[in-house]
């Protein structure tokens, strides 16, 4: 394999694809796949061989392909969480693997939930082993191959540059935390300025500043923002400070979120907001008493016309 | 496998395990595996078959153990950069468990520097996969067995919280970011704040108040933080606002630090701080001209002696 295999770099910004996809599915639902071994889909322990570790990822990987066609056709993309793969080991990454070539070809995009910030030659390496690819001695090694990862952006600017860089190469985004759904989000993003503002609202400002070069016809950038659903108050603020940004909205269903309060993330457009949901789709049949995958088919559709109405004003 | 199988709580903190370690070694250096396939030692390309994956990933695992055996004997701990084991996937991942299990046998301990953080349960899932185990329908799952795992404080102190409970539980400890030794570091954890100090004082005073509860007889508490040597302007004030804190501190070398600049971490014994070098050892030999093992082994040892000296005030 020579350098020759690297592909040529992508003739379409990487938010125009999304916003076309976006589009086409008339979907703006990410799946969310959190798998936990003790909590998976009846029926998925088919594997009678090997270690703890490969039984338990071969269970994850048919639980998370189930939840994939049964919620996907209602989807535009999945979120795979990086912690629950990770914790499975080496069988757990190839189940990862597995996971994200199973979606693709569902033909849904695919976001590494993977919150990864590091030095700039660390940074490069996670962008790589997520986005892009890695040269060998041995050849060229495309990693992942996920279209957006999350990425924590405490460490700054040139923690991100890396990931961005190999974002336009590869034709992928990012999504940099800014003001994140959990409770303890407030410990330090509220944090007040002594030049004015909060530290979420300047994450947003590197956030714009970073994108700028990365916008597209759609008028969105390849750089993104994820901003909770839990906290709605600061959507329109939000936006105001990255009117090109996607934003991956975590936090409907299990965390409190409501999709009937994003209607400022669609501002730029259909794609302006993703509404990630995991909990509610996964575990639904604990609720309503359907099937697993009945459940999580009628979940994810409820939703997908939900946000589709909330994003055109309806 | 039952539960039976999860190794009760252990009965020394972590900090006071530490402690003896470095007491014992006399060292506070660790040995920073942060592989470039594009860059591994001579004579480290033994696997003829497989995909490119696993031979880069079989070269890597080669080269690691070359450095742990040359420079190891010199260090208290190894330092593997996760993203540069998530570059070559499931082979990498494999690689990843095989380099921890050799820094084990070689007496060393462990620190994951991974930089993860995520809501609770994806945190806790993380620390799982890193320091701790996780319980399967077909039984307990031991993780990586890392001894430290460095974290991301931005989400706040919930996504902190399951990182410290799975250490306590499993023997191990964190390490928050606090003031990181990049360039980029500045543009938001220096940012001021209206109620004054700075972001990365905030931080410092949230790893402060996280640690109470895992302080050892040997001062130290099993919540730490990462303290640049790039900035040693601030390591005085971080020993201030973090008195019981183990300092991990990365920069020394490439990055430009120097060990003679962190006397202040040491104020509470010799296990305060724990300094990271990396290229620094792994590339000595393209400046000395020895052999990369001679080279490694000779520039690990110096920093050794130099940090003993600073450490105890010489």
């Amino acid at each position: 394999v020579s350098a020759s295999a690297i592909p040529s770099p992508p003739t379409i910004v990487f938010a125009d694809r999304l916003d076309a996809q976006v589009r086409r599915r008339e979907s703006q639902i990410v799946l969310g796949l959190d798998p936990d071994p003790t909590a998976l889909w009846p029926g998925t322990d088919t594997e009678r061989r090997g270690s703890v570790a490969e039984r338990a990822a071969a269970s994850v990987l048919v639980h998370c392909r189930a939840l994939i066609d049964a919620a996907g056709p209602a989807c535009v993309a999945v979120k795979p969480q990086l912690a629950r793969f990770e914790a499975l080991g080496t069988p757990g990454w190839g189940a990862l693997e597995e996971v994200v070539a199973h979606a693709h070809q569902a033909d849904l995009l695919v976001i590494a939930d993977a919150k990864r910030g590091d030095i700039d030659v660390s940074a490069r390496a996670y962008a790589r082993a997520l986005i892009g690819a890695i040269d060998t001695p041995w050849g060229s090694l495309c990693g992942l191959a996920a279209d957006m990862v999350t990425v924590n952006p405490l460490m700054g600017a040139d923690a991100l540059e890396p990931f961005i860089a190999t974002a336009r190469e590869a034709g992928a985004g990012i999504l940099a935390l800014v003001r994140t759904s959990n409770p303890g989000a407030a410990d330090i993003q509220e944090l007040e300025l002594a030049g004015g503002g909060r530290v979420w609202e300047r994450l947003a400002a590197l956030v714009n500043r970073l994108g700028r070069d990365g916008v597209g016809e759609s008028g969105l950038s390849d750089v993104g923002a994820v901003v909770g659903a839990t906290a709605p108050e600061h959507l329109a603020r939000a936006r105001e400070l990255m009117p090109r940004a996607v934003f991956l909205l975590p936090g409907v269903g299990a965390q409190g979120g409501r999709v009937e309060h994003l209607a400022p993330a669609f501002a730029p457009g259909p794609a302006g907001g993703l509404i990630a949901a995991s909990r509610s789709i996964a575990c639904a049949h604990s609720t309503t008493g359907q099937k697993p995958a009945e459940a999580a088919r009628a979940e994810a559709e409820r939703l997908r016309e939900l946000a589709l109405r909330v994003s055109q004003g309806i």
